[in-house]
């Protein structure tokens, strides 16, 4: 766990405000009820993490270095940290410019504080993973590799893409009492052309000859995995399965590829040159994210990334071919730079397309 | 739904960007897949309703009065923001400076525009329901209600909090179709006591003689319920069934009192007394919330609301005795205010403690 001062060393503000429920989870192992409420706040100064929050989490458990400090009924959040400012003769206040709303800022600035905006002051720190985070990551890679494993065999036409989504759901909570770490999109033939296909909402169909994209993760001791495979139902085609055999070969060589990477962008850039080589378009989203607390965290690997690769990272490889009005496929690993450098893939379930 | 240039009106400020997800929701139908990245904006201006997303919601539904922009790879909002600026000749834009980042008005800024910030510019809107969204929050209390039905008789000792938890899920999305409107709370003996308790996180078992507090709500076409209920399993004690008639004596009579309230803050006045006449002590939270779209939204019932009683609104009304260490009960209803102007308990589940 990051200590308070080592902290604010790095950020050069006297004290810092976090208000970002993971990164208050990442410091303090502290958790309100709801991730996007806003339940607490954590105030660094020192070598003190304290924790202001409301009666109703008073008990609640956070790491030995953290305490708690438990607002009285109409007591302000900006009053505490001002008395904190005056206590610890603090001037200057870095705050996450963004998660923090404006409305805070403004009350924050009219009680005087002077507050420097950092973006994410702690992306860095939780890019790179510790022991016992990669253990968690690989934890819930292994769940998501069983249950591919425990539900595939269920899969048969007439079913619809959201009874496949429960399933999976189900399995994961009910077979190991873990969670999802995001809303499962299972997407058949056209709808898997849609990146952020709504499964919840749609009302797609399983057919004899469907394509069919699993796209889920599972969150485990906090920790999230994220995988991607396909499906054929039936016989898909020629044009799929050639497809699918050069979109697979493209994503093999990406992560081959990612042990040699400097820059995270090279990643993106080698995995959108080997598609073009067969003609294969280009996908409108990156070719893969940083995961952890949070399914999407730093570092990015996109054409826009500055984020060098580093041990300790872990991140999603995911190229797509899609076809609008047709089929989308994607092919998606979670994998991790380990201590010798080299990429070592978390998700272990075959990748070849499954045959049903 | 509103439409654009009668909210101008009342905002008084030439444009308006809307970045609230369940506000986007509400003016146009469009949803993006996580309610809690930021995935598209609104842009309101004369008569127009842009919504700027990118290529991912390429087709995706949204309402006739409204159209998509579609980013371009590398495209920034604040861009497109500008451009429409010009077009449209505005000089002051609206935003939403309880739901804006500090980074996004920093980047908005810098581009030139005069932003005015406004908290909450559509709560009193989304406050008054419709027909069609009192007729969806119905459904969500009625499948509640069954909900509750349904799962009661297996309730036993032996039981997680947890194990309940997920029948009560499962009920609502396999038996109802529907979805979970929160994290469902079961919470037993001392747990109780915390009014926003972890089940997730928790690890309380049902015993002979155990006290629980089942506090969960449902999502039917969007729009949510909330209830709470208590379950004796088994001999409870003389204190628990002596409190728990004078908390539903107390709930019930301020269901009464709220028929005539006229500022929402007399219901919570109101009901804090009636549990004082008992000797009974305050509760740490709010004695109800606004429901909708969100669990939580406009209008406040509590000691700080400066809300009028409306017709169309739709909230809780949620007293609870907490015994820090021993046990907590809590009877929650929604309730909506009728075209003639009376109280319409929408939770029926009969509220008489259960007895297991």
């Amino acid at each position: 766990m990051i200590d308070a001062s080592l902290f604010l060393q790095t950020v050069k503000t006297d004290a810092f405000l976090i208000s970002q429920f993971y990164n208050i989870v990442y410091l303090t192992s502290f958790e309100t009820l709801s991730p996007h409420e806003r339940e607490a706040y954590l105030f660094l100064v020192q070598d003190k993490k304290i924790i202001i929050t409301d009666a109703r989490y008073k008990g609640e458990q956070h790491s030995a270095d953290s305490e708690l400090y438990i607002l009285q009924l109409g007591e302000k959040v900006g009053e505490v940290i001002q008395r904190l400012c005056e206590k610890y003769k603090v001037k200057t206040v870095g705050c996450e410019a963004n998660d923090l709303k404006w409305s805070e800022v403004q009350s924050l600035q009219k009680l005087g504080l002077d507050l420097i905006p950092i973006n994410n002051p702690l992306s860095h720190f939780r890019s790179i993973k510790t022991e016992e985070e990669l253990f968690a990551i690989k934890q819930a890679c292994h769940i998501g590799d069983q249950v591919l494993k425990d539900i595939t065999p269920y899969i048969h036409p007439g079913q619809t893409e959201k009874e496949i989504a429960w399933l999976l759901e189900k399995s994961i909570r009910e077979g190991y009492g873990a969670d999802i770490a995001f809303e499962p999109i299972v997407a058949v033939d056209a709808h898997g052309a849609i990146p952020h296909y709504n499964t919840k909402k749609g009302d797609g169909v399983i057919e004899e000859g469907s394509l069919l994209l699993i796209d889920f993760g599972v969150k485990a001791h906090n920790y999230c995995s994220d995988i991607t495979r396909m499906v054929a139902v039936g016989d898909v085609g020629n044009d799929v399965i050639k497809t699918y055999s050069q979109l697979l070969d493209a994503q093999k060589k990406t992560i081959e590829f990612a042990q040699k990477a400097i820059l995270l962008k090279q990643i993106d850039d080698y995995c959108r040159d080997e598609l073009k080589k067969n003609n294969l378009p280009g996908y409108s989203h990156s070719t893969g994210h940083g995961i952890g607390l949070e399914v999407h965290e730093s570092p990015r690997i996109s054409a826009v990334s500055t984020d060098e690769k580093q041990v300790g990272q872990v991140f999603t490889i995911e190229p797509g071919v899609y076809r609008e009005g047709k089929w989308g496929m994607r092919i998606e690993d979670t994998l991790t730079v380990s201590l010798q450098g080299e990429i070592e893939v978390l998700t272990r379930f075959p990748k070849d397309l499954i045959l049903l």
